[in-house]
């Protein structure tokens, strides 16, 4: 405790009261992310500068105290969620879009800029930002490049790994260095942009980052299929994509989800069916109607129940609104929802689905199937109450054995949420004990004293 | 000497005699890449598995020798020059394709597949392989990989690194180690994938990749432009890319190249001009006729002296064969070339050109300008006689200077040829201290004994 008050005090000196935060109250509300795992920090900080941020990574190398940087907090891997006794950095403070530079199609900003006010700042002016996580409403640009998010534009846009020229890293001893560049090609030296992508905090801090845009799709189309058997839905992905059509998203709901949504919406759903796919291509205006019509015919040709092409604006809306409801109407079934993002080669999607299903009967949980399915990236929400400590318990058993399913048939552990806390148990199940020593050895050379966001991606305390 | 013979004899029982080399003829035939650089290896071994990869490795680090990964040495940067009395890892008899899997959109493949050879492997199959380094008849995946190889396609499809899902690395302790995997979203972990590619064989050596492909655009268009000044050349290449259309190459060649260029082909190139551009569109067949007329309009408003469009492949082979030439055209006036690839971003090539040609006739030296102007990817070719070591150090100056030049306008020293021996010397001018510092760290955590490709990207003789 005397140590706390220490830190406090050097805290204050180092950035003004106003930007220190240490009553239970104020700690408690940094003390969860969007999972269900918590953890009380000692203290708040909310820097407003790169040299904010440095000081306080300087004191904390120097007291060997534990640092949790943090964005919005939506993460569903337990990313930012705090050690008993850490420094958490809220970084949403610094959340200016620098320069959003047309000609050369990039973006400046800092960590805390919203996603999604990044996204409408862009479009406005002709551009496109494609990660589009769920959460992008409330995530920052600096949580998304810790997780590296992805969303439904994926399948053909790419991740926020794919978006990031270059970046401003605050390192674990305070020193601050840049990496990439404004060049959308670099090849000069080790690749540190993307090792920070994806590193969830461990490595160092994103103060600021340069993001490759590009032109905004002129036009877009949505198609919704519905199909009697899962099979049938996953060889029209196949076919989809073989004909050589990347549509801009390619979702998939099960009929749990699509049970779960109607009891919701009441919008008539089709509930005879396994599976929806929603399908949005997107491009040169004059390209649509034939890319539409290709995927309309192989739809029908796998077998689909029906096809509904959007015709207008709203027509399109009322196709996503089911797609979109998925989180609001499952949280009416049960209170906790453990989102994974178990993600396998996208011709192996049935196999998962079935897997997964034959988890949820043998463990007696209520699993609901949706995500990504182009790029095999699944969603499956285990509906729980988080009260019940029995459940809680066979969830646990049942994540476990989803991951295992996924792995089994080629995939990973997670697509775009992350390792964090919830998979950090998993990591050498996907890489053996020899990638898991070389990914320390990085995270040694870089934090050696591990006071960087420990027990994420590796578990323990420090790592 | 004597050590050397231990190692051969010990080389020798490790993958027999047929796959080692040790005569001085055969190890200067391994002595050079692409640059004028050249260094004699001790032993030159072939090995055609992983596991003997792996014991080649276990044995140079239990004796502490020097190993220098190989591909076909087409390299400019010096990347795969030996280090004296190293081992040379030939990678090339490594070279099959193991599997195209067209429904997940991926071809897995050994390190020495030649690179036009996979392209043209799953071009017939309606996929598409991106990178295309002007190398690519000769040079293979690994070496594309360990360079992070680009190419003229790289403003519309991106580099290397956008298409490697997944790698089987051998380590400097001869550690086998995988990362990625098949599926398109990965964030498990730290981007160990990215981390490696780029990464010039410091690191650890590319034994099996796992390559991202995409459908085959269905068609493409080629237009000419020839323009009076550099500035309006660099206009129209922002007002294209502003209009939301992205080429899939937007080549540059400066007067100087069109001179050489006209001399050895005859062809009748203007002579008049200060830049030619050569712009390939791609895609859905029906969009490519209004994006044909929407650059042919822009170029004409922003000045072209004369827009020529092909109509037929006929005409469409005769508009690239002036830019394909470049090279053969080039060491016509010398017989050394010394291509540098500073890239800035694209607005600032103008500036970059103008810099160039500045350095140029300060030193007195035949430079010719050419390169992806629409990333901003250019090469200068600097034309000399490594026979005459007065214009080798006049060379060397302006090559400093150039790159300075490149940095200060926002820039990098390699977009796409990597650091090799030549731009080790000027890492720090891009990254500081603490940047290449941290690069060290990670290369120490990786390769303690640095005996992985020793001397490239952080220069001295071990790092």
């Amino acid at each position: 405790m005397k140590k706390n008050e220490k830190i406090i005090k050097q805290l204050i000196k180092l950035l003004g009261q106003e930007k220190v935060y240490s009553s239970l109250e104020d700690c408690l509300c940094y003390s969860y992310d969007g999972t269900f795992r918590t953890g009380v920090p000692s203290v708040v900080v909310r820097p407003s500068s790169t040299q904010e941020v440095a000081s306080v990574m300087k004191l904390a190398s120097q007291e060997n105290i534990p640092v949790v940087p943090r964005g919005a907090g939506t993460g569903l891997s337990g990313g930012a969620v705090p050690v008993e006794g850490s420094v958490v950095i809220d970084l949403t403070s610094m959340n200016r879009i620098l320069k959003v530079d047309p000609a050369n199609m990039l973006a400046v900003v800092e960590p805390g800029v919203v996603t999604a006010h990044l996204h409408k700042t862009v479009e406005e002016m002709g551009l496109f930002y494609p990660p589009d996580p769920s959460s992008a409403n409330v995530s920052t640009i600096g949580g998304n490049i810790a997780e590296c998010a992805g969303g439904p534009r994926g399948l053909k846009y790419g991740v926020t790994r794919d978006y990031v020229l270059g970046l401003e890293v605050v390192l674990a001893s305070g020193e601050v260095i840049n990496c990439g560049g404004e060049t959308i090609k670099n090849v000069s030296g080790y690749d540190l942009c993307r090792l920070f992508v994806g590193s969830e905090g461990t490595l160092g801090i994103v103060t600021r980052a340069l993001l490759r845009l590009i032109p905004k799709p002129e036009a877009r189309r949505t198609i919704r299929a519905d199909f009697k058997t899962i099979e049938e839905a996953a060889e029209t992905i196949t076919a989809i994509l073989s004909a050589g059509v990347i549509p801009a998203a390619l979702e998939i709901m099960d009929d749990v989800t699509i049970r779960c949504v109607e009891n919701y919406l009441r919008v008539g759903l089709p509930l005879d069916v396994e599976a929806i796919l929603l399908i949005e291509v997107d491009g040169p205006a004059l390209s649509l109607p034939e890319q539409v019509k290709t995927i309309a015919a192989l739809c029908q040709q796998y077998g689909a129940a029906r096809v509904r092409v959007a015709e207008t604006k709203e027509e399109e809306t009322e196709l996503w609104r089911a797609r979109k409801s998925v989180s609001p109407a499952v949280v009416q079934v049960k209170p906790t929802k453990i989102s994974e993002d178990a993600t396998v080669p996208r011709k192996n999607v049935p196999a998962l689905i079935k897997a997964i299903k034959e988890i949820a009967r043998r463990y007696n949980l209520d699993i609901v199937i949706f995500g990504h399915a182009g790029d095999g990236n699944l969603h499956p929400n285990i509906l729980v109450d988080k009260s019940n400590p029995e459940e809680m318990e066979r969830a646990e058993r049942a994540i476990a054995e989803i991951f295992q399913a996924a792995l089994s048939l080629g995939g990973t552990l997670s697509g775009e949420h992350g390792i964090g806390l919830l998979k950090a148990p998993f990591l050498e199940m996907e890489y053996g004990q020899s990638g898991v020593a070389l990914m320390r050895r990085i995270k040694e050379a870089l934090d050696p004293q591990g006071i960087l966001n420990p027990g994420k991606i590796f578990g323990g305390s420090r790592n």
